[in-house]
């Protein structure tokens, strides 16, 4: 660290960009957003030095290879900042490929009249090249469907579309925390390795150890092949032989000194024999008992499995300490292709004590509300990249939301709309009928057609839903709700949890399970039970809703589902 | 819903208690929090309506039976509400027992002179109980011990200390988004299932539905057992028949109809062959190739893995968007029964592009005072708690590293300190020598004897650090760097990583290592690369740091470690 006396680039460039870099992030840069992001596009900051970092988008060598212009991005926002080279400065060929990370140092100047720019750059020095060879560069400046894009999980964050995701997913999940901490709730980090199923709610990924070791065993046998059974039973000989020769010593009345030796020597003779008998053990595979898989031998001493929910754990905190909320990755190891499926996404699931199915509903709603106005105030120039290249509604969709009251009908009531609309003849592919769970259609229909606003769907048949809702007085629904929105049906499911002990116990007893499992859940209602409701939102799906993007897989950094999981 | 329009119960208490309860939480009661945790103790909130809900902490009935003293609290913050009930308004027996649910209305009073409380709820109604039957009740009023705790997980959010650390966890995370998003990073979640191998990181868990879809067909198999070989020579040899059909048909010049059944016959036939192939392949156990597990066959069609850490995929997006970070669980299958070690924990990953070690040095040092003053900001009331019960010096640990510059020194310098101690009398058990790993004990002398306060090593020997560090120009040393803390020893641990693409591939050669996992990684050089620096940060550890508590088991909600996944 010989340099560690000089001052760092990063406070020059502060201190000629002071206003504009409030917040810097460590680097040796200002990001371009402190410069473009400005009411005044950044011309206020004419005259002043900075030093930007970024990848070239465009570049082109202009007046017979004099100068160059480049389209500089560094991420901070969808912006590009227009630089210019002089040959003077650099090899111009070796900055203009599409990709070529720069590093510049110069003065920030007003662009001639006409041109759309608010503010450029004029470089002095070009502190920094990552070259590229064009040739060779995975993502050409044409177009890329994302499609194509999904092969190049690894290069596609340099793309417009990714990086605008990443920056409205980024503002999203701290909206997310923002909302829940102003409102007083706990973030609890629920486990993601379990040994609870969340009831129904899907087929689950294993994890063990067992494979592996079952690998390590075999090599190792390979290498130090196991003791025969004449080995052991030599050993068995050796034991008793030696056994033997302790008794006699000690019948003979011999010396404490011999006889001490010679219970050394059965020691040994033991130790060696129970070595051996641990090998002979030893087996090539998996451990098997009884016909099945020994899970005694797993890493946790039994079946372990990814999470597919932490509503159940996160209730153990709801109580003991009232609202509290998780945030984290769930799983499911569904065999499903289609655009609006992972197998690992992120879910927010806040739990609330003290509260019913109401107080639920008003939740969901103001959160909702919440996350699209955030976007609004925070993330317009990401949305207006969305709107222009994705879905042109997107930002209404956003403004509607946060402005509109939610419809809000039973369960009953939304079967009777969609008997009407039959009806009137529009065509469902699925039948309609009470106590059958709403189609992805019919959910698209009630809040995309017939009141083209956010709907909340409560007291759902219990038929159809979990057994840990709420029983109603009719005893016929459960206090369960859905909110559905435009564009991708249902973004939140909850409910009111059972509080009382017998009528969960039975509900579980009904259902077929085993209460076994459930008795630490069972002990939440026998110790100082209190009603309480939650709901889980699936965050990709409420990326889909703000973005107008299709594909889920496009909407997280890494997707996961059959057959693909890169990096 | 027939209540829905009455007006919600929370907000006639808010009205009762509004500048005390700026941010309600969706439940019907205020939280305790927002009457005790004033300036004046609640005092100044005497002669409120008040609805609260906890649950019991300590009650005992008064005058002869005729009122009850109740502590409750409701996890909002340490402090227990002072509750008084007169036996008119309730059965008192049922409201005393520790662990019991109260929900209460009653009128906030100043207590008598002489008492502890500044304010207490005379109650005028008892709203909600959830009883506890004090002989079954699993935590009763004795002090418990942290270690008995682990084995009731479910109920451990009771307690006192839980709830503290709960809080504390719940505030070093809120803090963690806040510092990184107030510096302009990008939260990235990179993926929990993955196909890379950070190197060196440690042992992993694998994912898998092998096994599951071994035993379904299993289950399959003996329900409808596979077809016999004699059966397959049958179906294969209808086949021939009908295609002979067909071909006599044909080369008879039959009518058109009558070649279209033959052939539709013989389709048939075809395909009840393939579907009898089918199954007579299907066999138990794990699919086997070559003598080992045919990962086609898994759900990703390939191994797959549990994270142990999210750097090298969020490398992909600090070389794209610049600075980023993640936070999320990483995991360890190692077989390790220290109090300093979980199967299953959090880490914090920033990652900086155009940054060198100096600047990452910068920011964990940035981001760690950060925490420090956020508890000090906002946990106060729980760190006092902390302080009373498990280590009288953390205050003030928290203070002294907030205010303190870090001490850096390089690893060389390190080693000279150690080996001066030695000299000087210090005893240590692990060998002190230029090119080995430092010991905890040695890490411990550094930051708790030596300086008494945080210290920065870096520029390590390149043999004791994984390929991806930047090898300094002595091209012995890279330019890692760990942040040694009293009480924990290392806390980060992190590097500039190396940008340079031939030097970077011939590290992983020289390593030993296949060239082909990480030709993606090498991608990030090969187009665009740049300078960049990133560390890691334990949560659990900043944790123990901050509370002073021992075992790591007891700062995480749900821990995971050999033989123990409870939930």
């Amino acid at each position: 660290m010989s340099d560690q006396t000089q001052p760092p680039v990063d406070q020059l460039a502060a201190a000629s960009l002071s206003d504009a870099v409030p917040k810097h992030d460590f680097s040796d840069r200002v990001p371009i957003r402190s410069i473009l992001a400005r009411p005044d596009g950044g011309s206020g900051l004419a005259g002043r030095r900075a030093r930007v970092g970024g990848w070239v988008k465009t570049g082109r060598k202009q007046g017979s290879g004099s100068f160059a212009f480049l389209e500089v991005n560094d991420g901070s926002c969808p912006m590009n900042l227009q630089v210019i080279v002089d040959s003077a400065v650099a090899d111009l060929g070796l900055l203009v490929p599409t990709g070529t990370c720069v590093a510049l140092e110069g003065v920030l100047k007003v662009p001639p009249e006409g041109t759309k720019q608010k503010i450029e750059l004029r470089v002095e020095e070009v502190v920094h090249v990552g070259p590229v060879d064009p040739a060779k560069y995975p993502l050409p400046k044409t177009k890329l469907t994302l499609e194509f894009l999904r092969d190049v999980v690894h290069l596609r964050p340099k793309t417009n579309t990714i990086s605008a995701v990443a920056r409205i997913r980024n503002a999203l999940a701290y909206a997310t925390h923002t909302f829940f901490q102003k409102h007083g709730f706990l973030y609890i980090h629920t486990p993601i390795i379990t040994t609870s199923d969340c009831e129904g709610a899907g087929e689950m990924f294993q994890v063990t150890t067992l494979i592996s070791e079952a690998e390590r065993v075999e090599k190792e046998l390979i290498k130090n092949p196991p003791p025969s059974e004449a080995e052991i039973e030599a050993a068995k000989l050796l034991v008793k032989e030696k056994g033997e020769v302790v008794a006699q010593l000690k019948s003979a009345k011999a010396s404490k000194a011999d006889i001490t030796a010679s219970v050394a020597v059965l020691t040994k003779a033991k130790e060696n024999l129970s070595r051996l008998e641990e090998r002979f053990k030893l087996k090539p595979g998996i451990p098997q008992k009884d016909g099945k898989i020994d899970y005694d031998h797993d890493f946790f001493a039994r079946q372990a499995f990814l999470t597919v929910s932490g509503q159940l754990q996160v209730e153990t905190y709801a109580c003991a300490v009232s609202s509290v909320y998780t945030f984290g990755p769930t799983f499911r190891a569904e065999n499903s292709h289609t655009s609006r499926h992972l197998a690992e996404f992120w879910m927010v699931e806040p739990e609330i004590a003290f509260a019913d199915l109401k107080d639920d509903m008003n939740c969901a709603e103001a959160y909702v509300k919440f996350l699209c106005n955030w976007l609004l105030d925070n993330c317009l120039d990401d949305m207006d990249f969305m709107a222009k290249n994705f879905d042109k509604t997107c930002i209404d969709r956003l403004r509607t939301v946060a402005s509109t009251p939610f419809e809000r009908i039973s369960y009953t009531e939304a079967v009777e709309l969609l008997v009407e609309a039959v009806k009137g003849g529009k065509q469902f592919e699925n039948k309609v009928e009470w106590g059958i769970d709403l189609a992805s259609e019919h959910e698209r229909y009630l809040t995309e057609v017939k009141f083209q606003k956010p709907v909340i769907v409560y007291n759902y048949p219990k038929g159809i839903k979990a057994f840990y809702m709420r029983l109603n007085d009719d005893s016929k629904t459960v206090a369960a709700m859905d909110v559905l929105v435009p564009k991708v049906g249902e973004l939140i499911g909850g409910s009111q949890r059972e509080e009382r002990y017998e009528v969960i116990r039975d509900r579980i007893l009904e259902m077929g399970l085993p209460l076994d499992p459930y008795e630490w859940y069972l002990d939440l209602r026998r110790y100082g039970t209190v009603k309480h409701c939650g709901f889980g939102l699936g965050f990709e799906r409420m990326i889909l809703f703000a973005t107008g993007i299709d594909n889920i897989r496009d909407v997280i950094p890494f997707p996961r589902y059959p057959g693909r999981a890169d990096l």
